[in-house]
């Protein structure tokens, strides 16, 4: 049974200001719990309404479904919550391809870009501190256990991108053509936020405009949905690794 | 004023037995209304608060806030809720490049999705019945004015298959090289469900199976989100119709 501090602490790390003072986070469910414990993520507490995992006794509290229910941020909660600990200190590599997200708002959105990160081998995701907390739980969720194997780090983006010597890419409406523009194995990509782009403080950091063409209704279509644009962008990057 | 009877009916437009009753479907802002003013859509009534729109007045209603509350499917509405007849005996052209899902679930991902096939001009997207409807407001909110210039059809995706004659492509864990492969400017590019993939029906309609290279942790990583597939394999079909 769950104490009501005990409740009380696992839904105040809804908000990012608790997570931040607790340095803890929640994983939901247990496949995404499997690939946190078999991670370099420390475990804090495991909750679970059933003794399948291998962690050590004293991390795990078996509870009721009815108290798994209390504690949960899902409609349809799955076995088990665990409480992880925030890594601290974490820097990006020296070397790399990496993304940079300026301003990046929907947790879906980080989420996926986690995974994309994840699937293209990019090691690195820098988020300007502007951006939505990769842990939040909608983040956590949507990252598929990417989170895990991508190293997040949330800095000044400006003062990074100033002290850095990788060259700065940057997608914007109009720049060099992504598909015939000569791109290296290394760097920073800069995606900007869903409604404004990239912010001008960051676009004067940047080395190089590259644009996805557009090939429909050229007036009418809106810009593309951020995600998939880091899609296209990284898709473009690593083909050219591959020998043709 | 709204009466209490066009609350009710607007309100059951959130359910697509309703939508299909009535050949009616939502739009909200100012914005995406605007846009489907200015296409074939054909409007039925528009609530606003303000009267911001081109329209002719009989089918104009001035609302007020309080109502337009009571109407919304959103947290904060903008201004106007319209109400546009769904397209009937909608049909796929004959040529061209065609996106085809089957069983997409995420309002969301057919949303973007939409809005992948406005950027790359691909004209049909065939919906397997079994996919979501593209007039629930989610998706219409996430096309962004794109759902006007894509022409979508719902129909059972396996006799449509059966009985073209186009090439069929889907994406697979395995199969040929998507960055390798040649590709042809026509055919029809199945995706399937977000957590079971093409459904083995459908998988063998396909002539060519492709795979999108993972460059990262070969045994850790989850699959690709749909439309982030989506927009790396239409961008590799795209792309390959400029000049280098």
């Amino acid at each position: 049974m769950l104490s009501k501090n005990q409740i009380k602490l696992i839904k105040s790390l809804g908000q990012k200001k608790y997570r931040q003072q607790l340095n803890l986070f929640t994983v939901e469910g247990v496949k995404g719990i499997n690939e946190f414990l078999n991670s370099d993520y420390e475990l804090e507490t495991l909750y679970t309404t059933e003794l399948v995992f291998e962690a050590s006794n004293n991390q795990i509290q078996e509870i009721s479904e009815f108290d798994l229910k209390r504690i949960t941020s899902l409609k349809n909660p799955n076995t088990a919550l665990a409480l992880f600990k925030i890594p601290q200190n974490r820097q990006p590599l020296e070397y790399g391809l990496k993304i940079a997200l300026d301003a990046i708002r929907d947790p879906g959105n980080l989420g996926t870009i986690i995974r994309l990160c994840d699937w293209y081998g990019v090691q690195d995701l820098i988020c300007n501190t502007n951006t939505v907390d990769c842990y939040n739980s909608k983040v956590v969720q949507a990252t598929m256990g990417s989170l895990t194997r991508v190293n997040v780090t949330y800095l000044n983006l400006e003062t990074y991108l100033t002290t850095n010597e990788a060259s700065v890419f940057g997608t914007f409406m109009t720049g060099e053509n992504v598909y015939t523009s000569d791109l290296p194995k290394e760097g920073v990509i800069v995606l900007g936020n869903e409604g404004n782009g990239i912010s001008q403080v960051i676009e004067t950091k940047i080395n190089r405009k590259l644009t996805i063409p557009q090939f429909g209704n050229l007036e009418a279509t809106e810009s593309l949905n951020v995600a998939n644009a880091t899609a296209i962008i990284l898709s473009e990057f690593r083909r050219r690794s591959i020998e043709m």
